[in-house]
């Protein structure tokens, strides 16, 4: 176990539940929205009711992060972005290591979502020889015997994983011996990685069932 | 208000929470692990330490949808894969519309992860009329102009929206205007639809926030 020291871990074990930090990241959107169509403050309410929440759900989000609101006039939008982006630890910039770098690979490079919350694709790594030295939009392709020497120039912590199944486990131990601490895994297959390495799945057909439970079941948005 | 006649929506107006409908996907997908392990049966204690959440977080969730245990034994893995898959829609294949053949529609295209879930990939449109009349790993390129005829013709109801921003929500209207009823959009953009059209919207950005967090707050998996 590594020391917990981070400021909404605390002494104990306690946690932020992960739905709750799921939320800030919706909480987040909606406010730079806002802030885009000149706003200024904003509500629980508000802000609940473009999200589908009940104002008293995000106003127990918010609070294990601290007091934002004020009497009378809510939350200011900018200062509530400034806090959840220094929550988030998205207040800094993030190097990010694409590894991977097929159709799905290079569709992420190009992901303007990403770019816009503060991440940055600085370096893309395949296995396929010829596809090392080349580029893609602007990113260049190593070969994965490099990784150790890119992620220590560029302070990378994160990765992208979105090499196939059958590779995902040995290029993710590749990752982990590189002083990756954070992987976001695109392979359809679960990793086995030592503890204090964080890996966040992304299965795009669980978004698509919530599409067909709520056609099935006539559900309405809202 | 369309009439609401699904089984897990009843004669009132209660809902399933979204939570819930999520990690039935989650449950699924470990369910379908432990058969391909060859395991016949498995219990809620077994899910939930998988998962990481409790037993009795699984029970309750799988509550929502009727009696799935058996005494002493716990779940038979096969039917609750069968229980689940009827319940999420899944039981039947489902033909799906990609519109915005770029990078990203193109990687979709190839995504592994949809097929194994009974989603097909029937027919993609683009707006690029040199695109048009091409195919991507088979699946025929067709202009915007052809969408309610081929709707029509496979049977579509769900579509994945991967346009550029600044076109998401004209076209997402037109997807309206051909009959879709489920649309799983990655344009980085809030759609203005009918009520009972319902849109599932992906955000990559939410995901690398949540290694951020865990990263900047050293926390670890489990």
């Amino acid at each position: 176990m590594s020391p917990s020291r981070g400021p909404f871990r605390g002494s104990s074990d306690y946690q932020v539940p992960q739905a709750v930090v799921s939320r800030l990241s919706l909480y987040l959107r909606e406010l730079q929205r806002l802030l885009r169509d000149g706003h200024e403050t904003t509500s629980s309410t508000q802000l609940g009711r473009l999200l589908g929440f009940t104002d008293a759900q995000v106003r127990k989000d918010l609070a294990y992060f601290g007091q934002f609101g004020y009497p009378g006039i809510g939350y200011r939008c900018g200062e509530l972005v400034t806090a959840i982006k220094r929550i988030l630890g998205t207040d800094q910039a993030w190097p990010v290591a694409l590894v991977g770098a097929g159709n799905l690979g290079r569709a992420l490079i190009g992901y303007r979502g990403f770019q816009q919350q503060g991440f940055r694709i600085v370096a893309a790594f395949d296995a396929d020889a010829s596809k090392v030295g080349s580029d893609f939009e602007g990113i260049p392709v190593y070969g994965i015997e490099e990784l150790a020497a890119i992620v220590t120039r560029f302070g990378i912590r994160l990765a992208i994983l979105s090499v196939p199944g059958t590779a995902a486990q040995e290029v993710a131990e590749q990752l982990v011996a590189a002083g990756l601490k954070g992987i976001l895994n695109f392979a359809p297959v679960t990793l086995n990685l030592p503890e204090d390495v964080r890996i966040v799945s992304v299965d795009l057909a669980i978004e698509l069932e919530q599409l067909t439970f709520a056609v099935v079941n006539r559900l309405e948005n809202g």
